[in-house]
């Protein structure tokens, strides 16, 4: 069986001006992947008809599949996706009297809880169950259904812009029988994450490998302080993947922390649950990030106890007992301030493992001795400890992401290693 | 003058299978947005040299004036970008000594702090430097230079993925003499930003309006618990666009937040530094998001000093003193436990405010009583405390980015009534 390809249109003028970051096309991808559904564009457009329309059109003609949107599907004026798909598949639009009941009833129970009116809902409940003759109609999560519609041979996929809504109604979609003979499985392939190599060395060594064979395709992508090599193939070119694979392996071995998509901090928390090992946080200029990520994880709560959120100097001397002396003598952006973090956090929350990030996020507050982008990172643990100082390239927003990352990265290896 | 008309092409397989979520494409249209230049579309493509020059073609017959590509720069084989561009324009590409040059200084800096060899980059350094015949080269912030490619009368501009050297780069793009005849001033416009109020409430008030004039158009967005009402007008209608701002200002005075693009943050901040007053967080279901998002904007260490992550109970005990009796009668997700969270940070810290979040993101821990979902959040300050109940719907993510808005907004409210 050829992958099925796909096509995503996100539409909202909000997206087109800026306003909001769109991670619903991502979302759709990763999960289409996981079916075997090779994405092969995705486009965004402004909430206009025509443009929601042109788009549609210009999907459906690229010879994909299928065609997954996502917004617009909102009770006011300006939300006009399930007419244009209507009208791209050629099918009039009805209103669906058990659609509109089971909207009421969600509504209901939103404005009981907000002490609003019911009745202020009314026009918007039936444009919302409006939708195209002979779709099956998903939901609704929130109060806006979506809708999976054919169009000829191709099928139209319609979910509404919220991304809680969406991933809460996707289940729906990979079951509905109208997609069911396009998912297939995944297509093999290999992956290894990388920690602490730079990216040009990693091209350098799949060259010297040879690169791509016949029936291999890899991609190597640099994110935070990571690289992220995939190695999809072919069923016929396994060997020639494992051979790209076992060279990256015996080259970067130390560097390797994933050869899977799991995400950084669940290897961290992973890794602590498998020694029974708490872990707290100190964070000055990562200001909750790191234990933010870590929470992100359900079940996290086994591990992480919580933190020390040291923004101000005074909280490093009066709350986590940094000694007045260091923060004087070495300055809060130092080693010795990070380690003596650490250790108040570790002694004040009574954890077996504690990190502690200090720096300078920018953009003020450098100097010549400590330049913005200046980060110490301390774990300590029992009978064990470790340190980083690096100084992260960029804006005061990538400097504390890259600082929370190498923070997460650092319990990896103090775990590792211990 | 008309708006010049802009399209933005990202590239990256690993975006098309999400394995990162695209926000250059938000960067760029928000800046774009401020220069008066209209964004189109947003297409995202794979690496491939087919799909990226597909793409560019696409987006130049799509009549845009200017064409923004972001991705494909780095030093590895898969990263053809500046290629396909230089094809796509007709121009020829070249060896630029001097772009060589500026590269090899930056790797050389850059390996010196990894303790790399240089001499690893070479080949990356010469690929990086290659660029169109007749182009304006920009950068290098890391080792990728961007360039302003003239495709005829139309513009291509090509920037780096990483977000970073994409946002430290745009300054140069701005400057251009190449794009001097593109770049106005924004179209006037009226945003009004609301808080606690429901979409569809919005869109009735919107219609009892009258609906966009001729020369208006209004966009109503509903994000985290926020609307966002812009209305973008032509020069000769502000009389109509002021007409509606006034008719929502009417009906939504209280709930009305900001009248610009500010951030949620930067209002809150901002807000606290009026009354000279500091801030601690005490964060339990959002684990450091508050504190986090508050860090983002520059400067917010004269008003945040920091505050305690307590995501187990026994820290909400022994570090911020909840009494056990609260947290055994009522419960670590009640008002009680909130409110005793918001003092003991008040107290540890010595700020002025302290807010308090605590609640059940899920997917597990609910109960009939205590559903997933349940947040409470509690303010505190001299003399004034603001309590908020609510249930949020949605994924653990959800949960929790609702919540630490809605911790926000109570401080704003809190320091609004005080």
């Amino acid at each position: 069986m050829t992958a099925a390809r796909a096509a995503i249109l996100v539409t909202g003028s909000e997206i087109l001006l800026g306003r909001t970051v769109d991670t619903n096309s991502s979302f759709i991808a990763r999960e289409l992947d996981r079916h075997g559904i090779r994405v092969i564009r995705t486009v965004a457009v402004d909430d206009h008809p025509t443009s929601i329309g042109d788009g549609l059109r210009d999907l459906l003609a690229s010879g994909a599949d299928l065609v997954v949107t996502s917004g617009g599907l909102g009770p006011t004026h300006d939300d006009v996706t399930m007419a244009c798909v209507a009208e791209a598949a050629g099918l009039p639009v009805a209103l669906d009297e058990r659609v509109l009941a089971r909207i009421e009833q969600k509504v209901a129970a939103f404005a009981a809880s907000r002490g609003t009116d019911p009745a202020a809902y009314d026009r918007g409940n039936r444009k919302q169950a409006t939708v195209p003759v002979g779709a099956e109609v998903l939901g609704p999560v929130g109060t806006a259904p979506g809708a999976i519609v054919p169009a000829g041979s191709q099928r139209i996929v319609v979910l509404p812009g919220p991304p809680a809504e969406l991933a809460q109604m996707w289940p729906e979609v990979v079951a509905s029988p109208l997609l069911a003979s396009l998912l297939g499985g995944a297509q093999p392939r290999r992956v290894l994450r990388l920690y602490g190599v730079p990216e040009s060395e990693v091209g350098d060594v799949f060259a010297d490998l040879g690169g791509d064979a016949d029936g291999t395709e890899t991609t190597i992508c640099a994110s935070r302080a990571e690289i992220e090599i995939v190695i999809r193939h072919r069923p016929d070119a396994a060997a020639a993947a494992a051979h790209l694979a076992d060279g990256f392996r015996e080259r970067f071995g130390r560097s390797l922390f994933a050869e899977g998509p799991e995400r950084l901090e669940e290897i961290v928390l992973h890794a602590l649950r498998g020694r029974s090992w708490t872990l707290a946080v100190a964070e000055s200029c990562t200001a909750g990030l790191v234990a933010a990520r870590l929470a992100e994880v359900p079940g996290a709560s086994t591990v992480l106890l919580g933190g020390v959120i040291a923004y101000a100097d005074d909280v490093k001397r009066d709350v986590l007992r940094v000694p007045a002396a260091t923060l004087r003598d070495h300055g809060a952006v130092s080693a010795e301030s990070a380690r003596a973090m650490a250790e108040g956090a570790r002694r004040l929350l009574g954890s077996d493992v504690a990190v502690a990030v200090t720096g300078i996020a920018g953009p003020g507050g450098g100097s010549d001795t400590k330049p913005v982008g200046l980060v110490h990172v301390h774990v300590a643990g029992p009978g064990v400890e470790r340190a980083l100082e690096r100084r992260w390239p960029g804006t005061r927003a990538a400097v504390r992401d890259w600082s929370a990352t190498s923070a997460l990265h650092l319990v990896r290896l103090l775990v590792r290693d211990a």
